[in-house]
């Protein structure tokens, strides 16, 4: 069963993150085991992976960085999620407009941080 | 002029939170003008009113509900902009599914007060 | 299976939140039944769960209003596990001190606001 | 010496917060005496007493108006500040400059929010 | 229109940001124009050029200093106001004194990343 | 006076940081003298010393370990902590239930931010 939630975790973490998906967990599991397992099954199986949600991968591709940029503190996590958002096709001018939307809701600070994050991302 | 920008920045408020947009601004001008100024064309004609932006309405929309429920302390504003998206046509499974989602970034307890809020605007 | 994770999740929360568990979930449930099984399931099952963890659940209280605190805007949440600890025999005493070391990390204004909420739950 | 301490930090208490920074004291020593301790002998006996600080008290006030703007949940505190702020003479347009301000580095709702505070004391 | 904006919002800058303004909005325009736009004609000429208001500048980088501070998560940012501050001829000691004071509001270890900021700016 | 209560904190502050202490004020006191003897004083003289306190040193600990992890943006201060947790003989597995346990309240990133702190502290 555990099995089953993992597989279907590892996957929607796949489709979020694209290839780096299995060297981000694993550098969690050798530390925490507990950690790398509960962040697979429940924060991309049972969140990502929610059943009839009527969201599709882009649109919470799109929240997700709204949310990580609004946190402020999680530049390695946004840097992650954007690298995923470009191999999933998600144009720099759509996570541009994301960003510069959370000017208004989390400041300039905030913003410009993530702005930075994207524009190493996507200037490669 | 000054005056174009507050036309598109109204028109964007009204399209984003319904009716009350005016009321809304009106409860900040007769304290701080400056103030309802700015957040007429700056929030919503520069930022909801950008150029070529790929965003749909519907799109921004729940990126708003993510920022906000990620911030945690914004409820009333929070309030408002789920009545908007439920005038817009947004429906309930859209919005409890990114706030579900950012139980993942913000913690279960600003998701949480989130989906409170939502369930006050949405059980009506 | 499912079932079991959900078992086990209720009954970590009523460990923590005292006879009012189950009245908290269904203020969820009737709303967002995902969202509602998740909190059982992954915040109290998985989490409060864990396998082999040296914590026990008195310090896991502790730790969880040191959190709340910390976030500033989680008044709700902080009310419903002060008096889980309460229920669960832990003392004004030891609340308070936790509330009081969050000053040095939190600052004033997020710790006083603990402080009034404790007040509340262990006056009576 | 604690009591000079102690001295020190009313007065400056009684300087920021007008007449009831008393009460203020009052209403957590009844419930957490150390708390409300180290609350009159640090946060204002040692900050706001600071020796040799360059800082007079009007433009300390308006600091940490921007300061509980930005944290975003503590109205009970801002509110309290912003009637000392009143008290003292500080005027309700520099009030309302420095949470203008604040939309830059907190963004609209934080602002929002800290601005119906205002409007709440100043409209007196 | 947009120039006499754009023009008073980049004097603006500089007057708060130093010659290193140019640079700074350079480094966004060349990824995001939109977002440099906005970032010079809102933040710099609206908030900082608001009609009538009575703070001077000396005051309003205190503020921002107080709101960085705050934020805990905006180092660059800070490092590039505190550099700006040194340059308008805002003494350590004043710097020193805000960032201390916003001990009490946001607790040691966002006051001490501060502090180093400064330090770092400061000491040479 | 003040000799005693900077005596005590300065304990205080070893005991919870570990011989690190003493650099770790001495970087602060060169720069800001008062930040610096309030920081010793009062975040450890009076907080960490507070007289009747219930709580024991570790449980001391497992809590600033929650409230770094919660704050997100304090990596610095989370090292200089998780180096002293492991000092004081706190165990890897106690930290990362405590870090683990955070997922619930403040979300994965700020979560995974602490767990690759304490990765690096507890693999040496």
């Amino acid at each position: 069963m555990s099995n089953e939630r993992y597989q279907k975790g590892i996957e929607k973490m796949r489709e979020q993150l694209g290839p780096d998906a299995d060297q981000y967990v694993e550098a969690i599991r050798e530390f925490a085991p507990w950690f790398a397992q509960v962040n697979v099954e429940f924060a991309f199986g049972d969140i990502y992976g929610e059943p009839n949600s009527p969201l599709d991968k882009k649109t919470r591709k799109l929240i997700t960085i709204a949310a990580l940029t609004t946190l402020g503190h999680s530049t390695p996590q946004l840097k992650v999620h954007l690298d995923g958002a470009k191999k999933m096709g998600v144009s720099k001018e759509e996570v541009v407009s994301v960003i510069t939307q959370m000017i208004a809701y989390a400041g300039f600070p905030a913003a410009t941080n993530a702005l930075m994050a994207a524009k190493e991302i996507f200037s490669d």
